[in-house]
């Protein structure tokens, strides 16, 4: 879409939007003219935030999943159950399984899945850290992996399987309850919940 | 949606997020992560480019468009036909319009349209301004007026029209009727009916 018209803060506003995933041109003008047409601070305060939480939220070393604390708030609660450990792709399951409040172990965040197809090989994503959790964590009796069910998910659990069975932990996959193909993030909760519930060991 | 479980920088930034137009929980959860993801640069580049766009962006003393140079570049371009002024709702509508290249006139906002119900009368838009550009420029010599086909676009057309009218420039109401490429048997009737009242000779 051509932007000549448009003058230069708005039109660096309207490109910066668009990079945004499922916003396209059309989408990127109307969010940028409302962003005008808001109070001053209204609209700083969207931008503070945006800086703010890119500023302040790191990966917990522990767990790798996004914190603005050392360790993350789940880590670092003593009433968590440290004997399960929930092994998911990214944050936004962390948050989607949180929303449950059914799961009290802990997680444990890849940040990607094994994709040989994208050049994204096991030493690519958070796989190394979790030995490293298990070897130093003597209370862990289960890993759950809770990976997408996509061609990608199944073969980093696969592979993970491989690598912690050995130590004497049992290994558990969600059930396919989730729909296969799908992404984790939009299941829906009972969907969602069924699949925890109904894991199985491999 | 709970976001209890969310640190509070991230829980800050989908709040923040969800009160854009068209942007539900769901939608701002996965933006806000997907931020997260992204590389520092570019998120402070985001958070910068509204903050930028807000604080210099202002509108035109002139049309009331919006602009980070006063006069805006529509009313300061000497080859722009200042015998004709399109007005409009919103400076959307100024851009919707540039898109074509066609008109070379200029411009006036309202910044809304008059609406009882919303209790938006004459005096809390744009109007008296226009008044003064016509009353200062003598080579004005039509008014076209290109407001929302709505209830209340219309009634904000005719209330200009007749202030504009006894001042002897021209007044003119955009066509109403079938959009283009679009099939006739699903236009709605006060349109079709708009459509057949505006026929023209060929």
């Amino acid at each position: 879409m051509n932007q000549k018209h448009f003058a230069r803060p708005l039109a660096k506003l309207i490109a910066e939007l668009s990079r945004l995933p499922g916003v396209g041109g059309k989408t990127a003008q109307r969010l940028a003219f409302h962003i005008l047409e808001m109070e001053e601070k209204e609209a700083l305060s969207l931008a503070g935030a945006i800086a703010d939480a890119k500023r302040n939220m790191r990966r917990c070393s522990e767990c790798g999943d996004l914190t603005d604390r050392e360790p993350c708030a789940v880590c670092a609660d003593a009433a968590r159950d440290r004997s399960v450990i929930c092994v998911v792709e990214s944050p936004r399951d962390v948050a989607a399984i949180e929303r449950l409040r059914e799961f009290n172990g802990l997680f444990h965040v890849l940040h990607g899945a094994i994709s040989p197809m994208d050049g994204i090989g096991p030493e690519d994503i958070n796989i190394k850290q979790l030995l490293v959790r298990l070897r130093s964590n003597d209370e862990a009796v289960e890993v759950i992996l809770a990976t997408n069910p996509t061609v990608e998910g199944e073969a980093t659990a696969m592979y993970i399987a491989r690598l912690v069975k050995p130590a004497g932990i049992k290994v558990t996959r969600i059930a396919h309850g989730v729909p296969v193909g799908g992404d984790l993030e939009y299941a829906d909760e009972v969907t969602l919940a069924r699949a925890m519930e109904g894991r199985r060991e491999l």
